[in-house]
């Protein structure tokens, strides 16, 4: 089945509010295995929602519609639905029941707006609210189907669940599973370089790669008639990709960076410290995200001043003077010092020149040192990032969170 | 002039993401005064690209599409673009110098794919991407505009404003000079309360509302011939609305929080260091994120455990043991005990319980202490807050800046 999810409302249209009724319900039918090919917002204008629906049934069968039913002379997409459907809109009085009752409850006068809102086009299915006053409704003719829900998510996504899911279920033979696989360390062209023939034969199951937030995530999707016969199809290709890229395919699914850092130095049952400059405790922060964290996480030290590495972390005066802060013997340093202070396994020193200023030819913005000690090991690693300060920040808290993952993993396989 | 808004990308058509970009341009173009009266979202397939240009140009003048600019062989936007309108793509020199100095400053090797980004449709409007590779394009043909720009925010934001609003203002005859007030401490249904009757009777300037990342913005925005005067109308509406929101009001335009805090910091020449216990390095890290930071901001403490607590910062144990590691005799040592390590003025101390677990009756999840050392005087404010781990970091984090600041403030009115 395709389908296509409309949203009515002008003030979609002004930027007022987001759209994200739409990702929700998305990500709902591509669970069901229904193909979204369109989403569009309309403002509550007649013509234009009823150009809206007609345009929207050339391409697809089913059409989800959420906003327009409220009580006020702009809610009319139930009104442009019986009309598309030559329907007479007839009192519903078990919704008018309910309204009263809403009303009465929170001693409010009832209006003739909210009495409208009872009515519903002849032969449609009702869709009970139990969070607000408009009731939803699904119109089926001649293989169309318009389903018209509340714009409040927090109305319309309990009505889906509870009616509109099971409903759709029932059209459905087959049913898709899907497995992300997260991915660190590697840049979107580079993932998608050695993977382009997966991707070009793909079939059943499908491959797409998609980057959020420095990240690359790809998923891995089969159409199925059971969830187990599903993996199994995702199996192979699953294990193709992580053949390919290596320790670069960090986790799956709903799985963060900072999850698998942190439960993997709790496998090892190593604790960890950190000294921050440049990121001034954005490394930290990002691991303390990860509940469950203060079995391994011990300290964390934000040494933005020269000062303060010294006084807190032993940092040589004299490196400090002839290296300079930003050096590969300061974040050494930083990070014996961080394990020692805290007295801790790992020790991790982190210093660089963020900008927008105090960059120069030889130690321009964007250099950073990440130094790692690991019991009486210590080595260091050199970044030369560009873009703006935050951006230089999260990509050296991405690098030193992925760099700590391989180390982990790179000892587990030694141990085996 | 009317317009739509495109959004290319089948991860949105799947639920993966939401289209703020939607959002953000139909928002900047009611602030230009042009009409948008639809949104769409299409996959990346060529057949529907295309279909969606032409059904787009029979209802606008302009249209304005986002993603499809990346480096896989997914991404065609530009090419359906180039389609359309008849045209070759050429490589564009400077954006591909611009590609291979991204590579090059990161010691990376360019593919194919990101070469591909550097090709612009012939005659076409380069539109520099000074956040990313993929630079952007505005083909105009037979009183048909359309504007291609990367799907990223943090890239698209900065083009927009950058180059598309000049762009388009060039055709409207009177220009928009605006205005954001940046707002603090107070949630945008209290904003509007306040200033209901400005926004209804709104005609020039006219004043909207957003609220992003738990922050709310106010922008009025004036329709005048010369920027002068529409500054002029400005400052009347601006004015009431600081009579009316007094110290909520922090800052103008691109001000963050965080810089207007270190300036006031900088002014009074008031020291800080900050002991983190739930937020874990988040304070620092957003303090840090203001260059220039170090003349005021000198040393941070992670301090997640108890251990640490106590061995940095001298939180006595028999607090931790009676009164618990979440309670505001710790918040208070905590200031006391950073203020003293870093030697500074200002010591600040956060304690709190950011969940999923580890809530109980009487001290449930979102329950949250910050202590405020200043000299010999020290405050503890305590907080109920409410959302999972995360957005109670991130609440944290702004309620102890937007405190700071009004300590900071208050002491300035004392002086006068």
């Amino acid at each position: 089945m395709k389908a296509e999810i409309i949203a009515v409302g002008t003030e979609i249209l002004l930027g007022e509010i987001v759209n994200t009724n739409a990702q929700y319900i998305s990500k709902r039918l591509a669970d069901l295995g229904i193909f979204v090919y369109h989403q569009t917002v309309v403002g509550d204008n007649p013509k234009r929602v009823k150009e809206t629906y007609e345009e929207g049934f050339q391409r697809a069968e089913l059409l989800i519609a959420t906003g327009g039913l409220g009580p006020t002379q702009d809610d009319l997409t139930k009104e442009i639905a019986a009309e598309y459907f030559q329907k007479d809109l007839l009192i519903d009085e078990t919704s008018l029941q309910k309204i009263y009752d809403y009303f009465q409850i929170r001693g409010l006068t009832i209006t003739e707006g909210n009495k409208k809102q009872a009515l519903i086009p002849e032969g449609a299915k009702v869709l009970p609210n139990h969070h607000g006053t408009a009731p939803g409704c699904v119109l089926e003719d001649k293989g169309k189907i318009l389903v018209l829900l509340p714009g409040p998510p927090h109305e319309m996504i309990p009505m889906f669940e509870q009616y509109v899911v099971p409903y759709l279920q029932s059209f459905q033979e087959e049913i898709l599973v899907s497995r992300v696989l997260r991915i660190a360390g590697i840049g979107e062209s580079f993932v998608e370089e050695k993977i382009k023939d997966l991707i070009k034969n793909q079939t059943n199951p499908t491959l797409a790669p998609y980057a959020t937030q420095g990240e690359v995530r790809l998923r891995i999707t089969a159409r199925s008639t059971t969830e187990e016969e599903g993996f199994q199809l995702i199996r192979p290709m699953e294990e193709e990709i992580r053949k390919r890229l290596g320790f670069h395919v960090y986790g799956i699914d709903g799985t963060s960076l900072e999850q698998e850092v942190v439960q993997l130095l709790q496998k090892k049952q190593w604790t960890i410290s950190i000294a921050e400059s440049c990121t001034g405790g954005m490394v930290a922060s990002r691991l303390i995200n990860y509940p469950g964290v203060s079995s391994t996480f011990m300290e964390g030290f934000v040494t933005y001043s020269n000062e303060a590495k010294i006084k807190r972390l032993g940092v040589s005066k004299q490196t400090l003077e002839e290296e300079g802060a930003v050096s590969a013997e300061t974040a050494k340093q930083m990070a014996i010092g961080a394990a020692k202070m805290a007295n801790t396994y790992i020790g991790i020193g982190i210093t660089g020149i963020a900008g927008p200023s105090g960059g120069t030819p030889e130690k321009p913005v964007g250099l950073v040192y990440i130094g790692l000690c690991q019991g009486d090991k210590v080595q260091v690693k050199k970044l030369q990032l560009s873009g703006d300060r935050e951006t230089v920040r999260k990509r050296v808290t991405l690098e030193t969170l992925d760099w700590l993952r391989r180390i982990l993993l790179k000892n587990r396989v030694d141990e085996r």
